[in-house]
């Protein structure tokens, strides 16, 4: 006779959902897991050019010591916005971290409900007037007005229960909130 | 006789002054040269891993051309997330675009400004509870309760003029307006 309980797949688009459901416990039993705090450095390179290093993280009750090496990520401008084409731009990296996000989440929660997911693809688009940034008309803010965010998803599930999956990601992915609502910073300067 | 006029260096800190006066005075006389577009193209490769192609916007009144090869970027989580660590996550890119934008913004507003400056360093964090996203408490949000940004200016001018620099960057960097105040965002899917 098999056990087959301990046969089933519990690993459903590379995620193991018995992990999730195992993090869900352990975070009802132990509030204080929740608790977590991303951090980059960043240094100017020069012109438009800079570069963060990212590595430690806080989470879960620790401090993460998962990554041995931090991740190097630049950020620059094409020449139209007086840079070199080093890395691409803080707006599209912005534009990356919702698409991530969104991604990512779908992937998890499509693997809580058992579905099979076979793509995810997605492109977004941000429009902005930069008479705001240049401070040239104060009727224009300096970020994009709005973005359009397009997926497609194919998996083994009704169009019906994939677009739920989808509308339960929007409501929550981590950078979907903090994209359209924002978050309050407090920004200190040491100068001289 | 030497004209110095036209030897004046116009380039500070890596950018060139005259070209930020030069794009002021184009878009004063066109203002549809201020209208841009920024576009990801996001695909999931696996578990919470995805990657982001980024080449082509649009901007000063044509679509951009100078980038031959597309920039490469991916996401992912570290093992406490479900990830293996493949590549920052989505809340860090976040942080980076913060990072990068206010950096090149402070760079520009010192060329402007005739500042020369010798360091920009930042430290950024973000801190969030995880029962919002993992839908276990709704008076927690999903993404970050706040963001702390610790700026180290050096440059050959005055404590009070770096201050003032730092001040006109927080209040003309796009991706700070778009952190703080958000962006209305338009999602679609099509599935199945």
């Amino acid at each position: 006779m098999t056990d087959t309980s301990t046969t089933l797949p519990t690993v459903r688009n590379g995620i193991d959902s018995a992990q999730i459901y195992g993090t869900l416990d352990a975070v009802k039993a132990e509030p204080d897991l929740a608790r977590f705090e991303f951090r980059v450095s960043n240094r100017w390179i020069d012109g438009t050019h800079s570069r963060s290093t990212i590595q430690g993280l806080y989470g879960a009750g620790a401090e993460d010591t998962s990554r041995s090496e931090p991740f190097v990520v630049d950020a620059s401008e094409p020449p139209v916005l007086l840079g070199n084409n080093e890395a691409p731009n803080p707006a599209e990296y912005y534009l990356h971290a919702l698409a991530g996000c969104m991604t990512l989440t779908i992937a998890n929660i499509a693997a809580a409900r058992k579905v099979i997911l076979h793509e995810i693809t997605s492109t977004l688009e941000g429009v902005l007037d930069a008479r705001g940034a240049l401070g040239l008309d104060d009727s224009y803010r300096n970020g994009f007005e709005r973005i359009r965010v397009s997926f497609s998803i194919k998996g083994d599930a009704s169009p019906e229960k994939l677009q739920e999956i989808v509308d339960r990601a929007r409501s929550r992915s981590v950078v979907y909130d903090m994209v359209t609502n924002g978050v309050p910073v407090e920004l200190t300067a040491a100068v001289g």
